[in-house]
């Protein structure tokens, strides 16, 4: 009789279950004509005065069992349904979602370069450009292995006002002169929405730095003209985050977004960063933009660099990112963890020849 | 015309909110019921099977608007609600919960030293017990100064296998007989689940470390004695999962339980952890357990121990604890944090006569 | 025998230790000559060459029994000496330390008010300026309750391009006009570089946010007027990291600078960021800027603002934030962790009574 | 003549750099000849008094222009290199470090079953053992797919003491029965240190979980047995604390240890835990012990397992464990994370045919 008991009161159960969805799916048609008279009328869809009201009501009118709290809790859950579904149509989802679109959005840097094209990408070059005669050096290996794309700091954002900040405008002439003499596409930092325009006559990518990624004045600048965008994660944003800046460039109409992971905050010193290999693949779903990996900031340790290359590819990535120097030891910033010429040769070699490149 | 409209569909979704509720009750007075059947038959209460079979059902009758993932989203809240409701009435809330018992826990050591009981204390002594020449140094000094509780590690949880170990059960003989000498309450850490019995002959407080704070077998064992446990907040352990370390150690029968936030790790090196100090007026306000702070381990630092000393006791702290050394240079462990008697003297003044102790 | 070895053993080691003093020091003053004269033809006291070179000498000179990697580590060390040894006399320490100016910075934001100065303030306002007349409740409270500095967002850093981004420069002139009204002095956030200067028109205190830490172009704009500036810490900045932020400012010349710590991003959820206390007396200690907590973004909760902001004080803090708001449910930002005026009235008396205030 | 005075200084610095590393050299040798002294007698090589004596002496001594306190650091840098000295030629490496032995250690499971010797492997299995007939439905699916070795909780270490425990001693003998039916290895974490020789007979790998990775007393117990253990990284262990605790087994005897990865406790919350993929090369590079990556903890989504296990192979890792459930719905714990048999063999078949297994 026990079981019988229980067996009763779960029909019961049943039904109720499906006049609760009855109900559910009739107010939620409501709401959507609702929010098609909003939009008539050009009222915002989110009203908390109106939402605040109902729950009062909704909590006056509770009996019991529930606590009102648990009332309140309920009933918020279905207001945010109805209030998504208000949404959908519209916008509904970023435009860097992969909801938004399917397939994987491709860079193109011209010549027949392009990045997320499913052939993943190495991008080399020097923290800072520190000369032309130094990026020269570097512009000649890189293109001798096959690299196309060299990376190179102009604007330096330095913890400190009295480190090295870089060469500035002059930096990115430099970039420019080496550049079209090896026939490489270039990527530089930039750091004031005021001199995007300007890089834009200089190179090929504009970087967004991790510190920069919430600088949403710096991101709405780079929305505003049509130069591939690099935007690096910044250094203990989510990935909510992440994408959320992206979508403040690609919302102004600047489709040609990459991601780059290059490690994040944690309390593990072994590495200068925690490269969170996971984004990758997280990345890669929720989004359709090409996802790259900066090995050299993720890990600031040369001898672990091949290995975290060949796992960012192996978790997907479209492309790695590696600093080079033709003399590490005396280079104006990150001396410790740039490559030198021979390390390169010998890192180069061991992720493109892994099967994963 | 057009908000004359808003209005109609606003007042047909008052009506339907009006109608979920009831249906929500109804749903849960059944789901009350079923409660009770099942204690009765002593079956689980929640069924992961009967819910699984029951979205199934929901999301085969739903025909929209809502999408298949909303629907479950949102009766899974319904679910979850009432399997809380169930909950009621037995266990419900956890025994160290305020919700479970309001008025303060107050911990008693015997010769009418109290701890919880709206008086803070000072607890100090040395990371290690050394010698009984080193300990009767430190207790004179306490002694003097007025403090009653005496810290000292003998059996010391070390990164290294190599590093000094404490004395071991001769550590908590000489606690022991240094603390009958002066009239002291001891406290010392126990690190074996079969050490937990013999401890209770030498020592007035068992400290579970953090390192061991997720050391079930170990919580159990303290559960089972009746002398008082200070329990240490894990090196990352969240706030819920330490109030669920200590629910381990009450739920067996041994109500005298003190929590002690001692620094959190965190990115930030300037100290060696991170004092959580939000985490007092947490700890006290969802349980009834008295709330220390190790000031020594959240800091790792000297010059800052009183400033923080104070701000635990002004967020609420019922306590704080603090190394003292004869002579830290020498020390066996710790030898950069602990106090000597100079600076021990000169915080014991600065913390007991803020206004704040 | 044996001991008498030790002690002979010994007796040279001193001696030896003596010795290498005595070069120590004769080196060092030699570097100290050699950064004059580097002074007089304006060259870089760092040079990496030079010093590679007499890395790779010593190397070759090397015969044990220390290894090549510790003799360069050890003369690494002795190099790094000279060069601070270099910098004294000039630079030497940052202008915003406590060993380049003792006495406290005190900041005057006019009318007899200041920050920093021993005695602590209360600043409050909501997160968002919305309207004129959700400002003017505000300052009504906070003018009747004694508050005398109002803060109000007009600029909005938000996460998503779609969320509520502020009204802009036309708050800044609500901010304006109200506290003109009420005799108060405001706080409000600059995210773009370009917008300082009118900014000063204004307010009283210009805000970097979190976010903005390391915009280094921002913090450049804001070191260029004389404007007071409050800078936060970013969400996962060191407190070096956020001392060398403050210098950006100060190096420019505006020296009116303070210093506010708003809670660090950690693994810990119970909280929305952890306060990280022991920042108030380091802080404190390093720096001569004043030194303020914003309690509401810290905790991101309502129920313990009142322990934390007394936690704060008693740190050591010159003051504490807090943001109320007329209707925080119907708050176009922060709506669950802004203060009522009521919980506000209960929160500014538990504060200011506390007897640390 | 500028130029030529620059160039005479350097010419002193050199010879003086030249007599420092002499004297260093001499003091070293010396330092070796106490150490040797200090060995015969039994005495331990660190002696913090007799330090601090000299360093006092050596500050006395000294005239500037370097600051005692940097004269102080530079001197500690000295002995500190000298006690490295002494400690060279007897334990000097951990036994876990590959400076200790460069050859990598093979785990041997019997019949043939080894990990560690360049092939990688699967290990997989239920998070927890919940009946004979669980297990073995998992057994056939990874018989059938050709795993060998199997993994099933009997001892399940929970947050909470209300939540299923696991079957105990009960369920190693389910693991027992069902791996001699179907020729499988297994592994099951024990959490008692007095359970750990009555383990031995039942399961083939002892596991030592990420919360008991420094609950020393059970890595002594499993270090005192001749089974093979797999420990866990703790939930914020930095790889130092993980190569020590592994150090405590090692250094009891007990040589066939495996370490792996199991995430990290960062403020990221899109995953569980976050993978630190970057601690496979460094692991292996610094340890000679076979190095595996549990994806399932790591991420707790099952989205990303497969490019996150292939991800661990590509950095290097010996071999990936994943859990795998008949109705991970209905699974007693972590019932969201667990693969279910078509998943698993989506995820097996995606990762053995990568070409990095």
């Amino acid at each position: 009789m026990a079981q019988g008991n229980l067996d009763t009161l779960r029909e019961r159960l049943d039904t109720i279950n499906g006049q609760l969805l009855e109900l559910l799916s009739e107010r939620a048609e409501i709401v959507q004509e609702i929010g098609l008279e909003k939009e008539r009328q050009g009222v915002p869809k989110f009203d908390p005065v109106r939402e605040k009201k109902m729950l009062d009501e909704l909590v006056a009118l509770n009996k019991g069992p529930f606590s009102h709290e648990t009332v309140r809790h309920l009933f918020k859950q279905i207001f945010k349904a109805s209030l998504n579904l208000q949404e959908e149509g519209q916008k509904k989802h970023l435009l860097v979602s992969r909801k938004n679109k399917r397939e994987d959005t491709i860079v193109t840097l011209g010549d027949g370069i392009s990045i997320g094209n499913g052939k993943p990408v190495m991008i080399a070059g020097p923290c800072s450009v520190e000369s032309y005669e130094q990026v020269r050096q570097v512009a000649a290996v890189l293109k001798e292995a096959g690299v196309t794309v060299m990376r190179g700091g102009a604007f330096k954002p330095r913890t400190s006002p009295y480190d090295f900040q870089g060469l500035g405008i002059e930096g990115l002439k430099i970039l420019k002169e080496v550049a079209s003499e090896f026939g490489l596409k270039t990527i530089s930092e930039i750091v004031d929405p005021a001199h995007i325009e300007i890089a834009c006559d200089y190179i090929d990518v504009i970087q967004i730095g991790a510190r920069n990624m919430q600088n949403f004045e710096l991101l709405k600048a780079a929305g505003d003209v049509r130069v591939p965008v690099l935007l690096k994660r910044g250094l203990a944003a989510t990935l909510d985050e992440f994408l959320n800046a992206a979508e403040y460039i690609v919302s102004r109409g600047n489709t040609q977004v990459m991601l780059i992971e290059r490690g994040i905050r944690t309390y593990e010193k072994a590495t200068r960063n925690t490269l969170d290999i996971s984004a990758v693949p997280i990345l890669k779903q929720e989004s359709h933009l090409p996802v790259l990996v900066d090995v050299t900031h993720s890990t600031g340790r040369k001898d672990i660099l091949a290995p975290c290359a060949k796992a960012a590819l192996a978790a997907g990535a479209d492309g790695v990112m590696v600093e080079v120097h033709p003399d590490p030891a005396t280079a104006l910033s990150d001396a410790a963890q740039q490559l030198n010429f021979e390390e390169f040769a010998q890192f180069y070699k061991t992720v493109t020849e892994s099967g994963l490149f």
